[in-house]
Parts: C-alpha cells; structure tokens; sequence
C-alpha cells in the first residue's frame, strides 16, 4: 500500500529493538514530515558511527580510539576490574563517578535459551588481563538466571587466580519496601549487614 | 561519557517521535552490536526515502512517482474526496479495502494551541480541486478539538459548492483514526452523515 521505499524504510527501522511496524511507520513518517536535512543528518551519523566506533581490543568496551580512553588512562586504578555484561553498563557505573577502576566487557551473558555459550563471551581475555597487578574481579552483573551463571561459571574460572567479588544486590534506595521485588527483598535479607 | 560519535547518534535518533535519551541509547548500542551491513542499509533507507518520497502535487499524499498512484488511477471513484490529515490515515483506510474514491491531505489539523491556521494546511487547494465532477467530500478527521474545529472550518468553506459529510463514529473516540481496526473504520465510512 505504501509506496516501495517507504516500506523499505519501515522495515529497515523495525530491526531496531522493540520496534514493530506500527512504531516504524510512525518513525518514518515522522521523518518525511521533518526538514530533509534531519534525515540526512541522521544517515550521517549511522554509517559514522557504525564506521569509527569499535570494541576496545583490551576491555572490548565501544571506543573511537585504538585503546579506550578508561584502558590508556593514567589515573584509572589498574588493580581492579569490573566486569559487566554490554557498554552501556559501563557508562552507567561511569556516570555514578563513585569507581574508579577498569572494566571487562564481556559482550553478553552465558544463556542456555539463547544458546550463548561461554566461549561466546571475552571470558578468555579477561583471564590474560590478571597478570598480577590485578588484585580483585568485581563481577557486576545482573541478578538474572543468566547473570548468575555467568558469575558462577567466571569465579570458577578465576579461582586462585584473583579476589573475585559482586555487587550487593538489595532494595533501591529509591523505592519502597512494599513495592521491591521478591528478587530484591530475598537478596537484601540475605546480604543484610551488622549495624 | 560516550565517544563523541555515539552521542551524536544518540542526540539525532532522539528526534524520532516519543524516543528519549534512554531510548536512543538502546537503539544506538544495538545497532553497533548488530552486523554493519545492518545500521549501513538503514542509513541508506533514510536518504532514499526521504530524496525520493514527496508530497503528490494533487492529493499531497506521500508518493515516489510524480503524481500518486491514486490520483492517476483509472479506476478510482472520482466523485468523492475523502480529506484526511496526514498520509498514514490513506494508507489506513486503502488498508480496509472498502473506500475506493480519492484524497485529500491537509497536512494537519487547525490548532489554536499549536499555532496551525487553516492557510497553513491545503485547504485552497481541496476547494480548486471540486470541478464539478465530486459530488461528496467526506472528512475523515479524528474526534479531538483539533478535528471538530478543522471539520467546522472546512464544511463552511465548501458550503454550496459540493455534499459534505462526516465520518461516523463508529470510531472510537478516544484512538487516533490509523490506530482504528478495520471494522471500526469500515463502520465509520457506512455511518457517515451529511453536515
């Protein structure tokens, strides 16, 4: 019904996550409505992106740089390694500014669902990173089936080899009791601490 | 905290419509995980679709040919005129197969609130388009302020010039017209009644 290159745009967007047809047909006309120049501006930025950005070949975190600018810095406290699954987990525990260590992306969770294996993920070049001037392995990964595998499946690996540690799970510190999780309220009661 | 580069594909996927900056993050971030043949097609889907796609010099539907396949069609009713406001609601109502006439898009609806005056939609352009040969214009315009006052403006304007009806509400009132099911807007097309 539509014209063949709208319909080719519409389908194009729905690969983007929890896109259906209906947001993707709101998308793109939405963008035949705006001034052209925001949809060639748009373009751009895709293939420039796509193009310059790349994993880190230390931490595998997303960079423009040949080494990302966390792996290069000077001030980074290289003793520590927080390991997490995607980039984007990365820059939130940078915009908290509270740690002050390097990252493992490991690209993924182990899933029997999904059929990731441990292979699938940089488990391996974590390993090679822990040439002694590394002292602990903060495993900062979601309290998921997955996450838990994966953090099960990596202390094992890094047995003997470092400090391996995770982060507390609990209640938010913005939410109400009544209104946690039972994920989160077992994970507070078990992880309560002397006061 | 993201490379300069993402960000900037973060800021400029943020203009899609209802995307905010977490949003735009989990579009960017999958797509540089994704093949790069994937984000390299999307972007080339943008340009195309925008260079190629104008508004038909008739009916101001969206169109990749020089006048739309409607307007040029042999076997559209050529007595009616359905007036819409934007081209997704044509694509709703061919979608349902039970209209056959021709359109007219406005191009938005008369808002006070947005500042859109009825010089600002193609109005002048519907009333040079009634020759004679349309006996009906239906306007096919949602229920909301915005489409009663537009709807008012319009059947003064053609007053004695040409049959003006209305779409029936069988719609609901609460949906925008292209979120309606197809009996709904099959309904509201039966019901349509004389203003």
């Amino acid at each position: 019904m539509y014209p063949n290159k709208l319909n080719q745009l519409i389908e194009a967007l729905t690969l983007l996550p929890g896109v259906g047809i209906k947001t993707a047909e709101r998308y793109a006309l939405a963008l035949l409505e705006k001034d052209e120049s925001i949809t060639i501006n748009l373009a751009a930025m895709l293939v420039e992106a796509r193009k310059s950005l790349k994993p880190c070949p230390i931490c595998h975190n997303i960079t423009d740089l040949k080494i990302c600018s966390l792996c290069s810095s000077e001030t980074v406290d290289k003793s520590i390694i927080c390991v997490v699954s995607d980039p984007k987990e990365v820059f939130s525990i940078q915009k908290m500014n509270h740690y002050h260590g390097q990252y493992h992306v490991l690209g993924g969770l182990i899933s029997t669902h999904k059929g990731v294996l441990p292979q699938d993920l940089n488990i391996e070049s974590l390993i090679k990173r822990l040439d002694g001037s590394v002292n602990e392995v903060i495993l900062g990964l979601n309290a998921t089936v997955e996450g838990e595998m994966t953090a099960l499946y990596i202390s094992k690996k890094l047995e003997g080899l470092v400090k391996v540690s995770r982060l507390a799970f609990g209640l938010s510190s913005v939410g109400n009791l009544d209104y946690a999780d039972e994920l989160s309220l077992m994970k507070a009661f078990e992880g309560r601490r002397k006061i």
